[in-house]
């Protein structure tokens, strides 16, 4: 079993750097927080035997090595970028514990064949730079990076200056190493373990999602002296379309989910009827032919909205993954090594999207989760108790050793 | 009449200062570009012969003498300050009219009993500092000047420090100036004259407003693994009051109108459902019983539309003037200046409040108004043509000539 008081204790000195404001973190991707964090992983990562490489995404890459010098390496990972009022497990948690299974392995003189790769991939969270999961998408080839390089935060600073300046912009190709397997251990971020009091979520699937941006434009006019017939009131047209997204999910239960988190008004001035809405559209389901479909209704829809309204309405998909399905192999790794540690669990579908769904693009992938208190996340009150962390991390340790063969 | 070609050269002159995105003036309230704006019309207030005072919220007045040194004076004026994205004309034509009547008066030489005051009040718009015509309210004696002075723009800067910083706190106790009188030249910013095609609004009323600030809280949580039935979403409650206000103000045509400028979602991050959301609903007409009637609907169906939702929601009155009646004899001497003028004139009530609507609660006070090009104003692309300007710049000399007796 792996040493549960300092994977903890390591969580808690992370989440020293980048407070929020609630408890929670906001070290949000290419800040100087996420640069602070960087560091301190990087200082422990030398002090447990590793190498260290970047690259030109800014993911980080520590390697422990293996005894067969041909043998590929398992990666571990996830991500220690926050949302921007993020809690101090979401991400960190995955990367923290691959650190406590090569400590562990120090510990325990525990030598594989295979090498282990400690991995923080960039931009997972995609709250500053949109997509998410960023970095591991330039990996698995589903983006070029030119196109990540160029997307902006809502400042209009580029993931490229922004990479360059936190002094993290890695030499290697991005994509470039191969992978024996890939591990990514993360807490659930929903209420379904918690609920049915399991200490592990084996991870079968991941839903797929759309992240629909929609540029709405009406006519920016005063609130007072503008009639009700004259305007073309790209709020109003903004509002019906949530509600038909509502909707839409609704109407697709049980399993998927859709919602908006992001609005900016223009000129967003109290007595000025708004020009132009932005605001992204958020759907989900593991189910690939109800993805198609409540994409195709929404966007019909949202059209039908705007158009009896005079609004214009232009739709980009600004993050899109399919629904995968993890690697059968390892999926059975991680629930006998549940069973072997004695530790209750289930199968689960992510709600969320990882890293580890574009790595299973170019890797047998799969993922370990424990549970969160109230199901929450993405908030800075998200809560997990030591004994979930560390159950987890011991199931992450077996199965990770387990692939790498010792 | 006044020098029409003046009157238009000074509006472009100051429309140089705090230039738009699109044609038009970013010049809000106690920013640097106010302070250069006022700079500009202080120096042409001088050139004027006048003698400029300046009050404790920032409010100027340019004193051309009256030949009674008993007799109060004549107040003529609007404000400098301007939306985000705001038009060239709204609010400056009726201060640089206004000094084009005291420039036509000396080029004339003509001395009148009572003084003439040009005035610009401090932030008309609201955009910047809530409520709207903020000076002017002070003036009245409706607001405390600590209330005012405690109003924050949303980068948390107060109109106290702002005002301070940009050089024009004046010492004159706000309200101490007693009128005889107090005249406001406007763009329309509807529709009607231009549809009418009326040179002159003789305007009779201004319609009353409520500005109602809601913070909804609802539960931060991830988009994605959050199921449907587990959320508390604040968005979602903010969608459904949108769409009631907008039935509300249907439900009481003709003459009324309701909606939704401002809107900041927080964290504002495109997969965790809002924590927060805050956003501001402008209502107004013209007849008190009805204003009233709007305002209970609205907060009773919002809470209604919140309890279903389980979010949770608060009510801030954070603007407010009830419908104005203007004095009947300015408004007789701007109807019969515009009949000896031979201008197409027509009784209107103002859609958007002005400092007129203040003014009125301690002098007898009216406005003129011109038309603006597709009742277009809060933007940019607002437009009004040189006739227009001077057309309403003669009545609004004749007008203030009589009352200020020759
Ligand atoms: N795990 C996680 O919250 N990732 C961010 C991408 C997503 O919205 O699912
Ligand atoms: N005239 C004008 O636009 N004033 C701003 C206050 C309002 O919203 O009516």
């Amino acid at each position: 079993r792996v040493n549960g008081d300092r994977l903890w204790d390591s969580l808690m000195d992370m989440a020293k750097i980048g407070p929020g404001i609630a408890g929670g973190n906001n070290r949000q991707t290419l800040t100087d927080a996420d640069a602070e964090g960087r560091s301190l992983f990087k200082t422990w990562c030398d002090a447990a035997g590793m190498t260290m490489g970047v690259d030109r995404m800014g993911t980080m890459f520590a390697t422990r090595p293996g005894t067969d010098p041909d043998a590929l390496p398992v990666y571990v990972g996830s991500h220690l970028d926050t949302q921007p009022t993020g809690g101090k497990y979401d991400g960190v948690l995955g990367v923290l514990a691959a650190l406590e299974v090569v400590r562990t392995m120090n510990d325990m003189g525990i030598k594989t064949k295979h090498p282990i790769v400690v991995t923080n991939w960039a931009n997972e969270e995609g709250a500053r730079f949109a997509p998410a999961m960023l970095a591991s998408g330039v990996f698995a080839g589903v983006h070029d990076i030119d196109y990540a390089y160029s997307r902006k935060d809502p400042e209009g600073k580029t993931y490229g200056d922004e990479l360059k300046r936190i002094g993290w912009l890695g030499e290697e190709e991005v994509g470039a190493r191969k992978m024996h397997a890939y591990f990514e251990y993360h807490i659930e971020q929903g209420p379904i373990l918690e609920a049915e009091n399991k200490q592990i979520g084996v991870v079968t699937h991941c839903q797929g999602l759309w992240w629909l941006e929609f540029t709405l434009t009406g006519r920016e006019a005063h609130t007072g002296s503008t009639p009700m017939n004259l305007r073309v009131n790209a709020g109003l047209a903004m509002s019906r379309i949530m509600e038909m997204v509502q909707g839409v999910a609704m109407g697709e239960q049980p399993g998927a989910v859709g919602g908006v988190g992001q609005v900016f008004f223009s000129p967003n001035s109290r007595n000025v009827l708004p020009g132009k809405v932005v605001f992204t559209v958020d759907i989900r389901t593991p189910d690939q032919a109800k993805l198609d479909r409540m994409r195709a209704k929404i966007e019909a829809e949202a059209a039908r909205i705007c158009e009896a309204l005079g609004v214009g309405c232009s739709v980009e998909a600004v993050g899109h993954f399919d629904p995968v399905t993890f690697d059968p192999k390892l999926v059975d790794a991680v629930r006998n090594a549940a069973d072997r540690l004695g530790y209750s669990h289930m199968n689960i579908i992510s709600g969320a999207g990882h890293d580890a769904c574009w790595a299973a693009k170019v890797a047998p992938s799969t993922m370990v989760m424990c549970p969160c208190v109230g199901g929450l996340s993405h908030n800075e009150a998200e809560e997990i108790s030591k004994e979930w962390a560390s159950a987890g991390a011991d199931v992450l340790f077996h199965a990770v050793v387990e692939t790498a063969e010792i």
